[in-house]
């Protein structure tokens, strides 16, 4: 890539940028699209208008986001966002005390050696010399100079450990917050049993539980509630709530016919057979309250039969005090460690209920296979994403498909091509695997929504590490050296080092269309406000529907925090090598945390709450960045730059394993259990056991239930009884 | 060494065995023995006379040892002594079982095969063929006989699986049945408090600990005791106790010397000088009375200081219930996790009290440390026992010190020598090794003594593999082939296969003579005898010396376990190879068991009880011993056999893995903490909490001081309030 087409790239983003950042001051003025930049707002019962009054100033959501407390992003959108929220600040702070330092020295002491003529890319135009030379590329092999960009490296890491170190706390103060926050939550009352055995010949599987947990904590237990198999009940349910829905919607239509010429109005009519298209034509106003009236009591039969029969070896049990549970949570119930596991609870909302009463060595075995199916996956991609590599140059892309010649060969396509060309294709490809890593996740028999979200950004990160970032960067040179790594797999470091100066335009450029592209998309949410204003006119009749058009969802960090973290990794591993690309970094994490501290003001609405339980998975996934960029500098410091105290950078690479395994003992555990300490801070009141019970109950099976039906009490687990 | 050195030596071995065991049915009849071969029963108070009743019979030990249920050795030397008993048999059980398929089959297809002399040793004589003919060396390179072994290999691992995981349970259900016993126990109502944070200023430790676990249990809490920096006092006392038996042993001197010739007696003197050599001569019941005096207010003085002011950052915490202490024990108390650690108390007398204050970043440097220390001493033993075994055949011995060619020409001592001399070597060496590695586990900072004998044992057991094992094995060809280790490391497991065949019988002498000479001498308890019968006579005066005199002491793990380990993990190894070992391992581990359960019901006193706390330990280094066994069968039939099936073995190597993981899981927790069924199975009324509580009070503090003194009472730890 030669420095005119670096340019194009960058002011064309820059263009898109600004277009984007106009149609956000424009479109959110309008009253109609509040739903769409003030969705939280709306939710939260807040006035929306009261931020839309100041946007005479069009960078007033900046004051706003900037002046908003911590506490006002806590309750605007809970502790996960605000600890997403420390991650990109964290992340911020680490570059710019890095680039404080490594800018104004490396970059003299670079510019003024020369060594590049020997190692540069090939088709560097002239003018793009000036961006090579600023580059350690630059410095002469052996120098005594490179002892600024190993020094260099000590910088970053320890700014790294110092912010991190300052985070993890911070974080965990916040978690420790929230958790011993005086507002009653379901699940600090409870705890989750898994692998139940089964139940002695005669007795139910409640009353199983029942006289367990009775006998080993007499004074705490409130009560048990069995897992159930809810698919039958389910099914049932959602097929009532169609109807349910159905009928209003028809209602709206018959009640806006009736309005205009006709006072009766025509009643709605619709076809029985597949899809509405064929069979017998029937009232639909008529057909669905049949429907209803038809399964309703079909549904009240399956309940009572799940409950009473499909009762399965997982179990939630309510104690009556948050201590109670959060000690009977971290304590090994049975001799046989493998059987009653408990665990703390995650919410109502979240707990994935089919992944319950998974067993023990099921869980296991699932998630070897899932790992297996993963790495077999991150190494059949790498395939592709090479290939996308290989043909980044047009001339590659010339030489192997002549026939594209002609159109190549008109300079603007031909530019655009180069500069967008690659970077298109690696956001396509990374797109199109969240969905199937938030699947996988869940497969392996992960109880929570958070923690198969957490499960599938780890997996992710891998990708991104090993095709993206890896891929790309030995991938450009793969095509001459595939036989040596095969040959010589020891050999991977040197190559990493000796690719990584060619890429770094390459990934200069990423970065760049990542934050203007990406952040004016997220901030002026076109995608969503076009999708809303389409289904709200064709397709939306009654008021849930037009809510559920415009519901905003979450930030769905099973995407974000992986490309995030490729960001942190490019810019940790070219913070030496390329210091230029470190404000580029401060820019993408500066805007980043500005718009995603908009979106969590304004628009996101949590789907559940972990406080915070994602910070180490962040914090482990940073500093495997770090080691990567260390391990990297060392191989392109000692092989490639020949310098003979290479090896005074191992100190810091055994020094980051030291540091992450210090921050596991001191930090960790405190997030996997909630120390009694925090649980004994909230208000010591027994507070309304019977909301807390009634929280679990899955829809499909609670709502339609006849309360007070006391016949099958002793067989079943959602009955409602009072407190013993 | 040829077939006759071999004879004679496991002829002497079985003639020595004779002898002691003639020497232990005739001394064991004596009644001024009785203290030597029954201490444990006259210490629980027993007849020791009821077994002696019977010694008509010289086998009657025989009987009473295998007729005793494991009850009566849990009654008679504790769980520790019953699971030890259990690894005992469990290796039995194993080789019997590998044994009897693979002695008939193995040996016959060896023997009727001829590839033998490609390979074996170099000094045999022509008789010694017979032996090596029965083994696999005998066996043609790459014939198809080699599949019968390597099933084999496949037998006795699944043998062992089974074995294990029976043994396993039975140990797990042993251990719950001790710690669910009605008898109160002080440590099951105990926590352990390590890493105290500082307390806040004008209060003091006990107060903040006080306050801490007040606010956390509050229904459960009964007191806390806090451990003190002991050393002044302990040494007071210790010096006043030294009074004390000087006084009671001159008391009886007196009366001695008052019955004779003189009614008045002769007051017995001493001079106070070095070594009461020198120095003024004073009276002794006199000077010991005086120094009596003086030190005893010393000495309360010094504990009312100790206890107030000397109070360090760990603590015991009491709990009015066992699930209580339990579940207190395995829940997370702070949110700092490296504050405030917890775990369940090791029992009063096997307390580390100096251990106990130690910080939590300083036990990990200092395990760190320990292992680096061990690490170097593996590595630099290994140079001796290297010379040992290349000095193993006289005729190196003549070759490298000519000055021996006479004594060792003459036949007798050439063959008793030859026999017995590397064998010795390697029994000294490892008898120097215990005390250093229990002195280095203590330094660790581990709480308890069982958790110190455990990890000094883990430490033995890498001596025992690396330098015995694999030193004498690979050190037999090292001469040759140490250039070969160094340039090709990977060669290692080429190297064990191959040397293998040539050290089997130096193994097979090594194993019966330690059964042999051993066992007998462990039986016969010759040397306790021989020491207690010289300080009996020209020492000892009073009753408490005598009684020390006899004082059986306990089983000894740490040297223990790892010597029976060396002989698992050489029998196992050799068992495919020269099935001939099989027997003599069975012999090894028959007759052990048999001396053990002799030993625990009538002479052992166990020091501590750790509920079976190490068979975790034991079965995780049987299936070390097994893992190294099939990889070096992988080596020896793949690359010496050149068996092209050999990668058949890879599954078995997985499976041990996969057997080593699952039993982890499924067993491991239920011994690091008592699980909560277990603790409530016990008794449910509320103890003399005040007995508990004194049970802990270091002996130094405890006994000379006035039990009702109130006045520091807020200041000091081990005042004996009553509960709250």
């Amino acid at each position: 890539m030669d420095f005119s087409s670096f340019v194009t790239s960058l002011g064309t983003s820059l263009v898109i940028f600004a277009l984007l950042m106009l149609a956000f001051t424009w479109l959110q003025r309008k009253p109609g699209n509040a739903v769409i930049y003030y969705p939280g707002r709306i939710l939260r019962g807040l006035d929306p208008l009261e931020g839309r009054k100041r946007t005479r100033n069009p960078l007033a959501w900046i004051k706003e986001a900037v002046g908003a407390s911590e506490a006002a992003v806590v309750a605007a959108a809970g502790v996960d966002a605000a600890a997403y929220l420390v991650f990109l600040s964290s992340v911020l702070a680490i570059l710019v005390f890095s680039g404080i330092i490594l800018l104004p020295v490396l970059l003299p002491v670079a510019a003024t050696d020369n060594g590049a003529q020997s190692t540069t890319g090939s088709n560097s135009s002239g003018t793009f010399k000036n961006l090579d030379k600023l580059a350690m590329g630059n410095v002469q092999e052996k120098s005594p100079r490179l002892w600024a960009f190993l020094l260099g490296v000590y910088w970053v890491s320890f700014v790294t450990y110092y912010v991190l170190w300052k985070a993890y706390k911070h974080v965990l103060n916040m978690r420790a917050g929230a958790k011993s926050s005086p507002e009653v939550k379901p699940e600090e009352f409870t705890v989750l049993v898994r692998d139940i055995p089964a139940a002695p010949p005669g007795q139910s599987m409640k009353d199983h539980v029942d006289s367990f947990f009775q006998a080993l904590h007499p004074e705490t237990f409130y009560r048990s509630m069995i897992v159930t198999d809810n698919k039958k009940a389910n099914k049932i349910w959602e097929e009532l709530e169609g109807y349910r829905k159905k009928l209003a919607r028809t209602e709206v239509v018959y009640a806006e016919s009736k309005t205009t010429s006709k006072p009766e109005g025509e009643r709605p009519t619709n076809r029985i057979g597949f899809l509405g298209l064929v069979g017998e034509k029937v009232d639909t106003i008529n057909h669905c309250n049949e429907k209803i009236n038809e399964l309703l009591p079909k549904l009240e039969a399956e309940q009572e039969i799940t409950v009473r029969e499909k009762q399965k070896a997982a179990a939630l049990v309510f104690f009556n005090s948050k201590p109670a549970a959060i000690s009977a949570a971290q304590t090994i119930h049975s001799q046989k460690i493998d059987t009653w596991t408990v665990m703390e609870a995650p919410e109502p909302r979240q707990v994935l209920w089919t992944n319950l009463p998974r067993k023990f060595y099921e869980r296991q075995i699932r998630s070897f296979v899932v790992y297996g199916i993963v790495f077999l996956t991150v190494f059949f991609y790498m395939i592709p994403i090479t290939f996308v590599s290989a043909f980044t140059t047009l001339k590659n892309l010339k030489k192997y498909l002549p026939f594209l010649k002609k159109i190549v060969a008109q300079p603007e396509i031909k530019t655009v091509l180069e500069a967008f060309l690659p970077q298109i294709a690696l956001l396509v490809f990374m797109a199109l695997l969240p969905t199937l890593l938030v699947f996988l996740s869940k497969e392996e028999g992960i109880p929570s929504e958070s923690h198969a979200v957490r499960a599938a950004s780890g997996k992710y990160f891998y990708f991104v590490v090993f095709n993206v970032f890896l891929g790309v960067t030995i991938g450009g040179a793969l095509f001459d050296s595939l036989k040596t790594i095969i040959n010589h797999p020891k050999q991977v470091i040197t190559l990493l080092g000796s690719s990584l100066p060619k890429s770094a335009t390459f990934f200069l450029t990423f970065v760049a269309l990542k934050f203007f592209v990406g952040y004016g998309l997220e901030l002026s949410r076109l995608v969503p406000l076009i999708i809303f204003h389409l289904k709200k006119r064709f397709l939306c009749k009654t008021e849930a529907e037009v809510k559920e058009a415009w519901a905003p969802g979450d930030f769905g960090y099973a995407t974000r925090v992986p490309n995030d973290m490729l960001i942190i990794t490019i810019v940790l591993c070219y913070s030496v090598i390329a210091p230029i690309i470190i404000p580029f970094g401060v820019v993408y994490f500066g805007l980043g945390w500005l718009v995603a501290r908009n979106q969590a003001l304004k628009v996101y609405v949590p789907n559940y709450e972990s406080n915070g339980r994602m910070w180490p998975h962040l914090h482990a996934r940073i500093i495997a960045s770090l080691i990567l960029y260390q391990i990297t500098m060392f191989g392109y410091i000692g092989i490639l730059r020949k310098f003979y105290y290479a090896p005074f950078l191992i100190p810091v690479i055994v020094s980051s394993f030291v540091f992450a395994y210090v921050c596991k003992k001191h930090f960790y555990l405190a997030f996997l259990n909630t120390p009694l300490e925090v649980a004994c801070r909230g208000t010591k009141e027994i507070p309304n056991m019977e909301s807390i019970y009634t929280a679990y109950i899955p829809p499909c099976l609670g709502t339609e239930r006849l309360e007070d039906d006391d016949q099958f009490e002793d067989a079943r687990s959602f009955s409602l009884k009072t407190a013993p």
